[in-house]
């Protein structure tokens, strides 16, 4: 790594939100010198009995031990008289390292279960940093008394630092809901999109609500809402061993249990937990690695809502797309190509593209009223606005990306030389 | 576009090969000014009567005027006793331009049937430049009595320049073949250095021979060739509106015509023809727009040869890949993590990686013998082989690739400012 980066120009105004406390979830951060030096590198979050966990993980062939170790403790039963850890450190991805990646893995978890008293099924984990190396593990768990002992509802600050790796700002946000005539609370983190010593934008989000909500229920909630939140971002289309985004629901909020996708309260609580992972997602868009334009892709009039996100994906992810808009070139003949090696069903002589306001393309060409000029004059903004008319059905999905950029170059290439 | 660019430090040594000429085809160039000043931007093939022509073309949802005509004139019968035309422009690809693209198309082919005396229907046409923009037809029927008159036998390096874009150099192979005791000639070119991963940049070859062929024969040879040589490069992912691959068989050497897939005559025709496609397509990569390293990637021991190639474009098409490439960093991490996302069947625990020579990673981890030196004295060679065992079956397959550059930003953020 070349140095420390400065902070995106896309990044939120006023840097890391004031996060709102949830009872029954505590934080806590540590340097462990995993990889990196003089930083915390190690968070560690306990999450009270009774609660329900939720979590999607990536789809990768080669996903992480740690991913494949949360992926069998979320789908086993919980014992609802215990509570709960996560434990995630930065630096080394713990992916792609054979039979010593589920040792590491089974000697933290077991050690955070220790620190905290908790069942040793009830621990989650996630790695993120360079991949192929063996984890040392000893380092993680000689730190897990100091962790234990400085559990605090206010950490969540620190622990969001504590797992950035090439991010340039740390990550957060926070929504609240009426339910069942209390006001619940929803706060969570993120990290992503950086360049870092690894090899790949890992993507971790973790999200805590004192909402009470049956597991099966958050879980359903959950697969739904990141479709389209984390899973139609995307910054340079190479996904990660380990993505891993999590909920945790304490109760303590004292509202009738959510225990269905229906009805006005699972409606007002769904709204306020995609607000915040939306709002997670977006900063990880804003964060990509070099980006200078955060730009979303809405596409409508496609067969199906899932045509549309292919088509959406397929623009957002052509380097002559990201390049054009890296460039300020309004070179909509770029949109044209992406939209037709997507695959997806469209009407040629229908399709057409805006620029925000401004109409670009129409009926399957420029349109008459369209000034060169004008599209040069918005492409200067660092907020684009890029909707596509496939002129066959209903189907609408926005996807969110940034643009690429020599930076993102000089970031990969240099990167852990 | 910012100024001529340089020669590709990837081009073949000693400049443009001296093709033979092929009996019953002439060609022609000339300056048109479709949209470049100062250089041939026209180029005119005349194909013999009694020829057999093939063609493969883009699946762009959406491709040009051009493509869409060429698919209809070659599935329709054609008259033996009446010549081809092949009419190329470079500048303006007609594509996304309407009807009026559709028109430009007829105005064109008809100047070239009317210049030759041969029947609209046995004209075929392609265009490759900026997407949008309305094709001056006019410039170039203007030129197509000059063209006719001028056509030659040996003005097949003036074509291949004719229909440069963003090349660096023009590309050309040829080989010969012995078949029924005559020997045949196969000689051709193409253009193309970004919008490349056809799926038969813009990408355009046509090939020649005096051989004489079947054209259900032909057509099926070169559907099948077409696979595992112009579908199996990538440059940056992006499929072209325009991607055009066409072989015309002149008969002039009078071979007993080859008329079924199988034989000892169609085998050796197969293989000079196999040659000549891979040489130009590998030359595209060569040519792409800023690299410094030609990449092949090999992908064993997969689920079938159709998921090693998914896993091959996966690694090939991979943002972080190419970028280490670019840096000259082994970072065989990056390689995992693009199998994983491939989402094709792989045994994580069996999954290896070669560069070259080299074992760098066997049965899911690092290699014992690797060292990290070794790999980097590798990465620094302009032509770079890696291969990735899969572990799950018998599969294989190869794509051809280049790096990401800094380059490459400057060429596509810069170009049509």
């Amino acid at each position: 790594m070349a140095g420390p980066l400065s902070r995106s120009p896309l990044a939120p105004a006023g840097g890391f939100p004031a996060l709102p406390r949830i009872a029954g979830v505590r934080f806590a951060a540590a340097e462990a010198g995993v990889r990196y030096r003089n930083r915390k590198d190690v968070m560690l979050a306990e999450i009270a009995a009774g609660s329900a966990v939720a979590g999607v993980f990536t789809r990768s062939a080669t996903r992480s031990a740690p991913v494949l170790w949360c992926e069998e403790k979320i789908a086993a039963p919980h014992d609802p008289a215990q509570g709960f850890a996560i434990l995630v450190n930065s630096g080394n991805s713990n992916a792609f390292t054979g039979k010593n990646g589920h040792e590491a893995v089974e000697r933290t978890a077991r050690g955070a279960a220790d620190a905290l008293g908790v069942p040793l099924e009830h621990v989650f984990v996630a790695s993120t940093g360079v991949i192929g190396e063996p984890l040392p593990a000893e380092r993680i768990t000689a730190r897990l008394a100091e962790l234990a002992a400085s559990l605090d509802e206010g950490q969540a600050e620190a622990a969001a630092q504590a797992i950035m790796t090439t991010d340039t700002f740390p990550k957060g946000a926070a929504a609240t809901a009426a339910v069942g005539g209390k006001t619940v609370t929803i706060s969570g983190f993120a990290k992503g999109s950086g360049m870092i010593e690894p090899n790949m934008g890992t993507m971790l989000a973790y999200v805590f609500t004192d909402a009470a909500v049956a597991q099966p229920v958050l879980q359903q909630m959950l697969r739904e809402l990141c479709d389209v939140t984390f899973n139609a971002i995307t910054v340079d289309s190479d996904t990660s061993t380990s993505d891993t985004l999590m909920v945790a629901a304490t109760g303590k909020a004292g509202n009738p249990v959510i225990d269905s996708l229906d009805g006005t309260d699972a409606q007002a609580f769904r709204q306020a937990l995609h607000g915040v992972l939306l709002d997670l997602a977006q900063q990880i868009v804003r964060d990509g690695e070099g980006a200078t334009k955060f730009v979303s892709i809405t596409v409508e009039g496609a067969a199906s809502d899932a045509s549309a996100r292919i088509v959406g994906k397929a623009i957002g992810n052509s380097p002559l797309v990201k390049t054009a808009l890296a460039g300020e070139d309004p070179n909509w003949g770029r949109i044209v190509a992406a939209i037709g090696k997507a695959g997806e069903p469209a009407d040629r002589d229908r399709i057409g593209i805006r620029f925000g306001d401004i109409l670009v393309a129409e009926n399957g060409w420029v349109a008459q009223s369209y000034k060169e000029a004008d599209g040069a004059a918005y492409m200067k903004r660092p907020e684009i606005a890029i909707t596509v008319q496939m002129g066959v059905g209903e189907g609408r999905a926005t996807v969110w990306t940034c643009d690429l950029t020599h930076q993102y170059i000089s970031i990969n290439a240099d990167y852990r030389s």
